[in-house]
């Protein structure tokens, strides 16, 4: 007997695989090392979303040890996956799900380059047009929060409701970064530890050449309207 | 019916699969993350050039996804992968083959030490042999120019015709490449990026010794002509 | 004829399995280059651990050419692979497992970051929460000793004895770990390469932001006690 | 029709396979882009020496293309692989078995931080036990010399002879590692780049602690006498 109707249980089935999928990209990009990080997606006309049980290692990732949440973080019972825990950082990830309903997907890594912004709380600043087209500007910090209430959650959605970048990093933590879906969300935290590196490594040799405001808005509005096969459109 | 002579036919088909081929290169020297970064080929006795649809996965080019396009930057209708648009920098490339007839080959990337020397502005000083034996001294920057005209390939046409390089750090960008052909301007992105990290980590610890310009000259030319199974020729 | 009960020959095996298999982490995950770094695992129900040979490439490792030692360090002859020597490292190794009841694993390597501070003889600051998680605060330095008697032995059991810290960073030489069993002690030395890139990345760019020590305390309590997907207590 | 006596014709078979699969271990451990790096191997009992062909792809390099020399450089005609160029590096090769007849390896490449350090024409200093036991203390730096002459082969051999390195960094132009044969001269190679990026590390962070001489003198003797399955004794 299913717990939800068909088509439903269809969206749930095909979350499930993407977001299994997904989770190969963070390693293939050198994001996140042992059992750290995690990907989750929102289920599309449900209340549900699907996130990465804790601590299991990225070669033992499959659909159905995926696990289903409700938007308060819990697991539904009786769903695949469900014996186990869902990763420790689920709580944040349904705060952003209540909270940013054009959000369907989140991520969450300690990339060794957005992470090292991240505890000198210091905003990345856009000097390189790659980061313009994809951020539309600076990737900001977000507070000082620990895991135990919705003060991560929090931090993300009041840092990154109304701001062009996907990307936040959590000060002392590391990035979240936000999409339309998981896939989205998934690049967003590929592409911010790339510039994080970049950035890094340009101002380590000496002083950064800004690039003017006007270049900027230019640059993120034709990508996020023109870029790729299809209008992807700012969050 | 085909829309070109065999022989033109022929040509195409062999571009197709050399650039197909080739964006393998960019990955496996850690050159692009997602889908950044782009080759083409221009196209042996014709007006004609193949390149890299725009915003699609590194692994799912194939030859016949590759977009071939006149030397104005439109694309051949009616042929393979038409359907799709050709890459973001699609302008850029046609202007170097419009005004640079020497040029078989144009690679772009924002690989991370190149574009960190693009985002001080700063050309990469000549201190290693390996770069004056490639590069025939420094490598130079290219002016600040955003996509929309042709402003991009107006900047790499002009710092690169009559410079030993075949390599321009186009400002707050990244580096462009050109070569005698696709293959040689990939070897050129991957040995920008080389010199690019290789100097930064020298510098980074002290003084660089200079190397004197009469033996960077006689580098150059012994490696432009003597070099290799077969002479290469400066471009 | 076995020397050992068949419920010591079972764990045994099971021990050399696990220990050949773990080493292959250590590869993955650029901890060592060439022969460099090894992994032991104490037998459960014996005096006894196994250890990697000495010497021997990575690709060579298998679970018969593992070797068993005594606590005292000595090779029990009769064994499969004991015609080799053990790791050079097998005393310090013997010596943790003869004064640490509680540790069933110990890993050592020489990986870039965590070296680099031992070199400086500067203890690694708790400046991420990752940090704060897994080692609850910052990472020792040990001693500078030399192969040839008990001194570095003793020199990772007086750090770590009543530390938080399941990694010691021995000075001018790298980094040794600990763990309740042989993957926990890997675990530990991938993560403390981990964030001595990721603090030496931070402090590179500009000062560091303290954890205030409440946080640290509170997330590692909460850690070692409900993360993943069974309680797995501080060492 | 052989060209030399069977036993002679054997060896020169097993170094051909050796050198062609040694190859390997320089991309596998990062070593080289592109053509870049080579690695030759002397004949037992005979004045011959196996090495690459020049600007051949790592993917293409098989047994039968590698080059069989005579000790002055020239290429033995008539043998496998002599229709095509040898390393452009050959002379110092060459030069190197001529006056070093205990030398059964050279290897020569552009490794990223060993090629920074020669940029900065800047010793490595021996701050890690690892550096102690492979080198017997600091790397040296070679003279600025270009190709064309005896230049480089000179520099090495003059650096190297009665120096505990089998390590020298040529200026402004990277590492050549020699050993008792070929594989050991590729474990120099991985081992210089692996102390180059970690002293350079170590030293951006802050001041390096020195090691005592007595205990650099106490590790290169143990390292050289007693470690691995069989002595390997100093070059």
């Amino acid at each position: 007997m299913s717990l939800f109707e068909p088509s439903v249980e269809s969206s749930i089935a095909q979350v499930r695989t993407d977001i299994a999928l997904l989770h190969a990209e963070l390693t293939k990009n050198d994001l996140v090392v042992w059992t750290g990080g995690n990907v989750s997606g929102r289920v599309p006309g449900a209340d549900l979303f699907v996130i990465k049980p804790s601590g299991v290692l990225y070669e033992d990732l499959a659909p159905e040890n995926m696990i289903l949440c409700r938007l308060d973080g819990t697991v539904v019972a009786g769903t695949a996956g469900a014996e186990r825990s869902p990763s420790s950082d689920t709580a944040a990830h349904a705060y952003v799900y209540r909270n940013m309903p054009e959000v369907g997907g989140v991520v969450h890594t300690h990339s060794t380059y957005a992470t090292a912004w991240a505890a000198r709380a210091e905003a990345i600043p856009c000097v390189i047009t790659a980061m313009a087209d994809e951020f539309g500007g600076e990737i900001p910090i977000g507070p000082f929060a620990i895991i135990g209430d919705d003060s991560i959650g929090r931090g993300i959605v009041q840092t990154l409701t109304g701001h062009r970048s996907r990307a936040v990093l959590m000060q002392n933590h590391g990035p979240f970064t936000i999409g339309k879906n998981a896939r989205d969300a998934v690049k967003a935290a590929v592409m911010v530890e790339d510039v994080a590196r970049t950035v890094q490594a340009a101002r380590a040799g000496g002083p950064l050449v800004p690039i003017p405001q006007a270049a900027i808005d230019s640059l993120f509005d034709r990508y996020q309207n023109v870029y790729g096969q299809a209008p992807q459109g700012a969050l």
